[in-house]
């Protein structure tokens, strides 16, 4: 598997970080441009939230566990001075978006701004001699924790007690956040809550019937038959595994790796395409039609994490299973996602594997999910691959 | 074009109202099943209340218009005895959706519910001697009004001051609802509400530099650069146009028409997809990567309202080009949304005519466009082609 490892070493560097380096940061207003076609060329100023926390956090990783190069720091301060000026209301929630020059578009109805504003935070705090990014990660991580059991507060159109459900995704991003951030917060509260995830995720979520993660399930984890329950995203589930597989790692709980392989293995046999190739976006757990228009379509985070996720398990277990359907996902991934002509990966694919938009990124694909898997594939893939020596791939 | 008057007329009465007579009625609980599968099987039992308002409608509208049959009294008054009971808050604000038993589930965001309620009841009210349901629409309508300037209250996401953009959607909708139940409002309300309409769409929404008509753009009318101001729905295009062309019919006003007949051809023209027909379901104005994932996705409604719309536009005008449209859109809709075995019409085809999801009925497709449409194309294609005759058409 190591000249795997290379390959996306290579890949990361040559192909993938210069494209953001080069097209991705807005000189003129503060923070980064992520609105970029096939070419790099901007195709829309606004700043989504999710997006500018997330490659905040790239290049501050990048800095503080590759290498200390000043170009990755100035890139993640550029995008945290925008952020730390604009980014957040009066009770420090953060916006959905905002416009090129900084003013809110949409308010802070979205958690998930908060969490990757304290995902770039926290790491940018680890890179930079600056106090107040720690102090900014912190007190984010406290108010997601304040907000989380209704996150969306009074823009939540969900009618209380006729069908209350709990969600999958802050759970799951909980389970990595935590992690990524550990340094910046308590120990006791991470230790608290990675315990409380693994359980909601594992017995929760996960439901050994149906051999798949569910995305909303009654608050006492039972089944709800309803478009929200039946709904299955397989590249949600892959992803979830391997953070959890890090946690299992760090635990040093061999069991847990054993059950999240077998579902791993259980959920990409499900989501598999046997018709085209690729992993679906969405399913019906009971084989109805689902909501979603875009189920069929094959994204290139789902991919990314499946990738992950099998070559972590393979370098866990040794299952050659695991390694045939890294073979697989990266044989697609390679020949559909990847773009030669003019670096990054494309986005989205129509079900044939044929490119649905040019696009490099847009409102929801910034500098993220395929930087951050080429990362952990390099790192990954360069590791021994041996059952009994867990804690060698440690993120 | 005689023969295709039949044509749609024993498709609706034979293949399509069949399917829903027999699969809809929920005997026990009220209110209509709208999640049916190819054969009409129920999939999910959650009352949507689009679906419901506007199959109350269809059948008093067929009642009112066509024949006095008590089927179709007794299928419209089952659906009002639903929606009275559970469907409105205690401000009469219509919930988004109710569970089989009619508890709400989502909350009164959206407003079309209140639109198709008071299309529905405004139906109604002709058809039965219950006396409740006119009130039901008036109220329903005056609250509409009300709230027509910020139709999204409290979950309205947007934050103010920054980008507020008009958005295409409610004036269009009540250039038809307007018509549709002027009988139960007062007329000179009606009658300064479509003036002001019109001016709406074709002075503000309707970009001539551009061809077409845009979802959303500044309260002035001039265009907005972002994912929002660049899209185009060309099935709203031409939905709206043939409810203005109803309109311009009433009134009376051959340039109107003149006008309306060449949006149409500049819309379908640019909306219809060169490569494998049909309609795309959503284009950016300036050739950039849209938002929506299922934008190339071929849609019943989309070509159902471009049947209807080419159809009026060539009755009115005489202009081959429209009867040439209408017929290459008769034969892409009949062979591929066409389901001659089991009924009804399939709603989503993906971009090379393929059925993307099998379903007959779900959270947005119900007892509504392909019957209206057919109904529309009956009457319509049934009345002679003369252009100095337009009050043939009124529907």
């Amino acid at each position: 598997m190591k000249k795997y490892s290379d390959m996306y070493r290579d890949e990361l560097f040559q192909n993938v970080l210069p494209f953001w380096m080069k097209h991705s940061k807005d000189e003129e207003c503060g923070g980064y441009f992520t609105c970029l076609d096939r070419q790099g060329n901007v195709f829309d100023t606004d700043k989504f939230m999710w997006l500018q926390g997330r490659q905040i956090w790239m290049f501050s990783m990048l800095y503080n566990n590759v290498e200390k190069r000043q170009e990755w720091l100035d890139m993640a301060e550029h995008g945290a001075r925008f952020l730390q000026q604009y980014g957040r209301d009066s009770q420090g929630n953060w916006y959905f978006s905002l416009n090129r020059e900084g003013k809110p578009l949409v308010q802070p109805y979205n958690i998930f701004s908060d969490c990757f504003a304290a995902l770039g935070f926290g790491a940018l705090s680890k890179a930079s001699a600056n106090n107040s990014y720690a102090e900014i990660a912190r007190s984010t991580f406290e108010n997601i924790l304040k907000r989380s059991s209704n996150t969306k507060g009074q823009y939540n159109k969900i009618y209380p007690g006729t069908r209350d459900l709990k969600n999958f995704a802050l759970p799951m991003i909980l389970s990595n956040l935590s992690q990524e951030i550990e340094d910046t917060l308590d120990r006791s509260v991470v230790d608290g809550l990675v315990k409380e995830i693994v359980h909601e995720v594992m017995d929760i979520f996960y439901r050994p019937d149906l051999g798949v993660i569910l995305e909303n399930v009654y608050p006492d984890g039972s089944f709800c038959d309803s478009f929200e329950g039946r709904v299955v995203n397989p590249g949600h589930n892959l992803e979830a595994i391997w953070f959890l597989l890090d946690i299992a790692v760090r635990q040093n709980d061999e069991m847990l790796i054993q059950r999240l392989v077998k579902i791993a293995l259980d959920v990409i046999e499900y989501g598999w395409d046997k018709q085209y190739g690729g992993i679906f976006y969405f399913m019906d757990v009971k084989g109805a039609p689902v909501q979603q228009l875009e189920w069929d379509q094959k994204l290139w985070w789902v991919h990314v994490e499946a990738l992950v996720c099998m070559a972590k398990a393979y370098q866990l277990t040794g299952d050659n299973r695991c390694k045939e359907w890294f073979e697989r996902l990266h044989e697609y991934t390679w020949k559909h996602f990847r773009d030669e002509q003019y670096g990054e990966w494309f986005g989205y694919l129509n079900r044939r594997g044929e490119v649905l938009l040019e696009l490099k990124g847009g409102k929801w694909k910034g500098c993220f999910h395929v930087p951050r898997g080429l990362y952990q594939l390099w790192q990954t893939l360069n590791a021994e691959v041996k059952v009994e020596k867990k804690e060698i791939i440690t993120t």
